[in-house]
């Protein structure tokens, strides 16, 4: 990780939040205190920014410089509000969709993914704040500077998500191999939202299960997977073919 | 490369192409003579093995051995002759489904593709013998094992394999970026094969002429494209689709 990519210390830090430039991960110190330290916690919760305790010797093996016990990762991309992102598509009278990603951890993976979140018209990605690569320059590069384009949502966590968006009447859909349904069955002209699990564990149950509506992609060979990048570009391609007509 | 993946030596090569292993590519010193290296040249003429005249500061650079002025690549996967895969799946009474790849290089875009190509019942992958990683292991690891399952068909020109198709009925479609038709509109139950280009020059234009129809893949955004891999996918979603019906 390039340096310039770090904040290192609490003023720079405290700083940077107020600012309001978009940070990825904050690192602080298990003892840390002072009225420093209690404004970072409250402005990484106002600016949710996901913040974890570690040993000194976790920030000094990063740093060698004098980082007073908090170090952040700077963020590449600048992360969106859900509510906010579906207020605007709503009020610009545009059919919801929206693409969530639960353990796609592979940066190539979610590069060409936002690559064809964007040509397919995807209003945003919403991804955790947790169990997900940091989307810096090498996802940035895969995505041919797609991620740049399409706003990114970061939530706390992606039942809360789906909550969100059955609040806002957003259909929650799930691709998984055993379901018996066929993905061009599905009706895709109303407000929509995919889910896309990894490639390793698939979707989390509790997140599949408050899911309103599973699907599979049709295949000649029974035993083959697709890679998730190439699955949720056919997902995609379907949504806008049936959108077209 | 590993050293296993290499053949070194005159009569060690003569005796891999007599045995019919699978050999990706000769690398034979320009000066080179005498039976042996005549008996080589014929060997792979009728394997269809490509042969490459390169200077002995190549061949010493790949290995110190005595080489004998001739060192090849054993190749990861048994290539197939297209015309015997056509008969095959004629004769099985099944729609032939065929794949070209034009320019596309990056191994894991090709493992991706084969995946696909798996999943989506494609009859054979057809590549050229020039212009195209060696298929080797870091390919069929990106393939998910699809490369060792799916029959690859290595051609000296793509056009002539063009040719094939055409002389056993076989529309040749090819994906353009420019086109008007959308790709839906296209009709995929005939026996059916597709182009597709890499991603920095696409089809050759020689190529795209012979073509007999032309789709683009319908899109929101006017100035993005697909990963070729993600395009590849829709395309035999597409005529999965269209087939499934």
């Amino acid at each position: 990780m390039p340096r310039s990519s770090l904040v290192i210390g609490r003023q720079p830090l405290i700083e940077a939040l107020r600012a309001g430039n978009p940070v990825d991960k904050i690192l602080l110190q298990k003892n840390a205190s002072g009225d420093a330290v209690d404004e970072i916690r409250l402005l990484a919760k106002e600016n949710k920014v996901p913040l974890q305790y570690v040993p000194a010797e976790k920030l000094n093996s990063i740093s060698r410089g004098n980082h007073q016990g908090v170090i952040a990762y700077k963020a590449a991309i600048q992360y969106h509000e859900l509510q906010q992102v579906i207020s605007f598509v709503v009020e610009n009278g545009e059919t919801p969709l929206f693409l969530l990603l639960d353990g796609v951890t592979d940066v190539r993976n979610i590069g060409a993914i936002a690559r064809s979140a964007l040509c397919m018209g995807v209003h945003a990605i919403i991804i955790p704040d947790k169990g997900v690569a940091p989307l810096q320059e090498d996802a940035i590069k895969a995505s041919a500077g797609a991620l740049e384009k399409i706003p990114v949502c970061r939530v706390s966590s992606l039942m809360k998500a789906v909550d969100e968006l059955h609040l806002n009447g957003i259909k929650v859909f799930a691709s998984e191999m055993t379901a018996t349904k066929n993905i061009f069955s599905c009706n895709f002209n109303e407000p929509s939202a995919i889910i896309m699990g990894g490639e390793e564990k698939g979707i989390y149950p509790a997140l599949m299960k408050i899911c309103d509506e599973k699907f599979k992609i049709p295949m000649k060979g029974n035993f083959e997977s697709l890679n998730v990048s190439v699955a949720a570009g056919i997902i995609l391609y379907e949504v806008t073919r049936q959108r077209k007509k």
